[in-house]
């Protein structure tokens, strides 16, 4: 049910005509109340997509009626001519729904550079208004696809009556200070737009931010959450934020186990760093090291380029006091080899790479993937 | 000729036994003087091998006698033993030439974190000091080879009498703040450690440290210059830097070129920028977007992934008044399209992405490769 368990939400995908497959390229979703409360966050690369520098507004008062997404087009780098078509797409939508345009807030996934077509865009979000319905959130989860290779949904009930769901997209550019991806999560819970914000920020920061795939930040990433408060239940900050971390962590696992072409989860835990940003930098060096992600997809524990991409950060830490551990197995320990690496067994898709700077009492983990042909024939082959 | 080019030097290579291949894995390079002044500059990686810890403390003085390089093992956190025989290897070559352990640099390249055979290695090193002639610039070249497909070489030779001669290895863990690599350089100019320090750091600074293959920096890079003033000539600062700079560039090209499974060397020249540390920024981070190198290895002019590594930068930009040329063909600008993208050819190896900050009058150049099956397939395979 995604986007459409909590009350007071109501969904709807079509075929707009902007995927040439013939797939469902369209999802609105809309709050019906007696809340509109929202809270937002968007990527943090500068050379920002139409639709992100619309609904930068829209979020200002926290108060959003509807969101509407489309996959077969980013928007992005289209110039004057694209952000009327955003525009236009919010004004069809408040027309349809009797709300304010700068209610509504727009995502759009795809390839940069490329008009979307208007007039299939327009027709495409009258169809979706006319087929809104509380068992949609299905259908909306498909729409928003572009290389996933299943829809990514997640779910939370609470005892007390009320509920938690979301909807995400995102395969490629997977990188930080947010992954590349549109998420969208609903709740019936009686919160304002404050509180929606601060829960959103702090779920995100562990979640989403720590998940770095591919390095390559986006220009479209937007993590919606509306609340409706159809429950009549005010939640306490943090019962509420463990929740919604929940279903990020969820979300974000899903994201990465479907990145493109990849064979391996990986999650780089660093511990014993002087500080989280510390243990932040050093995970995600790794993570974007690309002759440590060919060794992982070769199922080849070569440790020395773990080390390697530690040593180009500005961490705090004595170079030859660092412990690696690859799934389990202790491989290099104060400057030196310590058990064999032909021990570590990396044919599982999930690896545990834990680094100990021996520094302080700081840690963090970062999510990733390893370097696979399937990774560069998807992304040689995505706009031709 | 390549390092035994320039008068006062000779060289040597042997197959110590380091590499299984049998081909040849140590080369030593000796200055005869009457000179022996020489500047050297090292990777910034903090994780250093030990070659690298040792030949730092040779430096100080500026004096140098001789080099000694194997390939075959990096001799990096391989602790205290490595280090007892990155020590013993310079005691070696001291003995045999009778010259001081302090004057001789050493250096390694190969897998990180496993021991060297010191017995073959001392054995090997025996073998080259008897072995050594100003022809043998040429095996001495292919003695520091790791995956290289060809050896790299650069010479030039001036009117008024002196020279410089070059060789190379590196072929990935290509990366900034040198890129991943051993270079030897030697002339017969007659000139002290301090210009030859300054000549270098100011070629290297526009040549190796701007070539950025796989965002990969390793443990064991290291340029060193040597001078015999053999020559008897002292060119002026301005003339030898020129000439130096010349060579590096070769070398440079070379490593580009023959960078591991690259089908296309890429150029990212920035324009436009309000300082050279914006324009070295904006291009450094396209050179290592994944998504980017991908497309380009699929003849993909997808320059939305351009401008979506750019907007990740600190660099002074108007994100929509950014100029995007591939191959000449203007693709984007002031946040539209341009050109349609078809008109791109990247089917040559050659590719040029020019990107016009409009901000200012700085620029500079990185020198990048795609990413490719091969590679992939080259760095899932190494120490396995």
């Amino acid at each position: 049910m995604t986007v459409t368990l909590a009350k007071g939400f109501v969904a709807g995908a079509v075929h707009a005509g902007l995927k040439k497959s013939g797939k469902l390229d369209l999802a609105l979703v809309v709050n019906q109340g007696p809340l509109n409360s929202a809270a937002v966050v968007f990527t943090t690369n500068r050379c920002q997509a139409n639709p992100i520098i619309w609904s930068k507004e829209v979020i200002k008062d926290g108060q959003v009626s509807a969101i509407i997404l489309n996959s077969g087009g980013a928007n992005c780098y289209t110039g004057a001519q694209g952000f009327q078509t955003t525009h236009a797409t919010a004004e069809k939508v408040a027309e349809e729904l009797g709300v304010s345009a700068g209610d509504v807030l727009v995502c759009s996934t795809g390839l940069i550079g490329d008009q979307l077509d208007r007039e299939k865009l327009l027709a495409g979000t009258s169809a979706v208004a006319a087929n809104l319905n509380t068992t949609n959130g299905a259908i909306a989860a498909q729409a928003i696809m572009t290389t996933d290779s299943k829809p990514k949904t997640a779910e939370f009930t609470h005892a007390d009556g009320w509920s938690i769901g979301g909807m995400a997209k995102g395969a490629g550019m997977l990188a930080p200070g947010l992954a590349t991806m549109l998420v969208v999560i609903t709740t019936d819970a009686s919160l304002d737009s404050k509180s929606l914000d601060q829960a959103l920020r702090a779920a995100t920061r562990v979640t989403f931010d720590r998940l770095d795939s591919d390095g390559c930040m986006s220009t479209n990433d937007q993590v919606t959450l509306m609340a409706s408060g159809a429950s009549n239940v005010t939640p306490s900050q943090d019962d509420f934020t463990v929740a919604l971390t929940q279903i990020c962590i969820s979300l974000a696992t899903q994201l990465q186990q479907d990145a493109e072409g990849s064979s391996h989860d990986i999650t780089i835990t660093v511990q014993g760093a002087a500080s989280e940003a510390d243990a932040e930098e050093v995970g995600r060096s790794v993570a974007r090291n690309n002759l440590f992600k060919a060794a992982i997809y070769g199922n080849d524990p070569n440790w020395g380029r773990i080390l390697a991409a530690v040593g180009v950060t500005k961490a705090q830490f004595d170079p030859y006091n660092i412990d690696v551990s690859i799934n389990g197995v202790s491989v290099s320990r104060k400057g030196q080899p310590d058990q064999p690496r032909e021990l570590v067994d990396l044919s599982p898709r999930a690896v545990d790479i834990t680094i100990n700077l021996n520094s302080g009492t700081h840690s963090a983990a970062i999510y990733t993937n390893d370097l696979t042909h399937e990774y560069v024939t998807e992304n040689s082959e995505y706009s031709s």
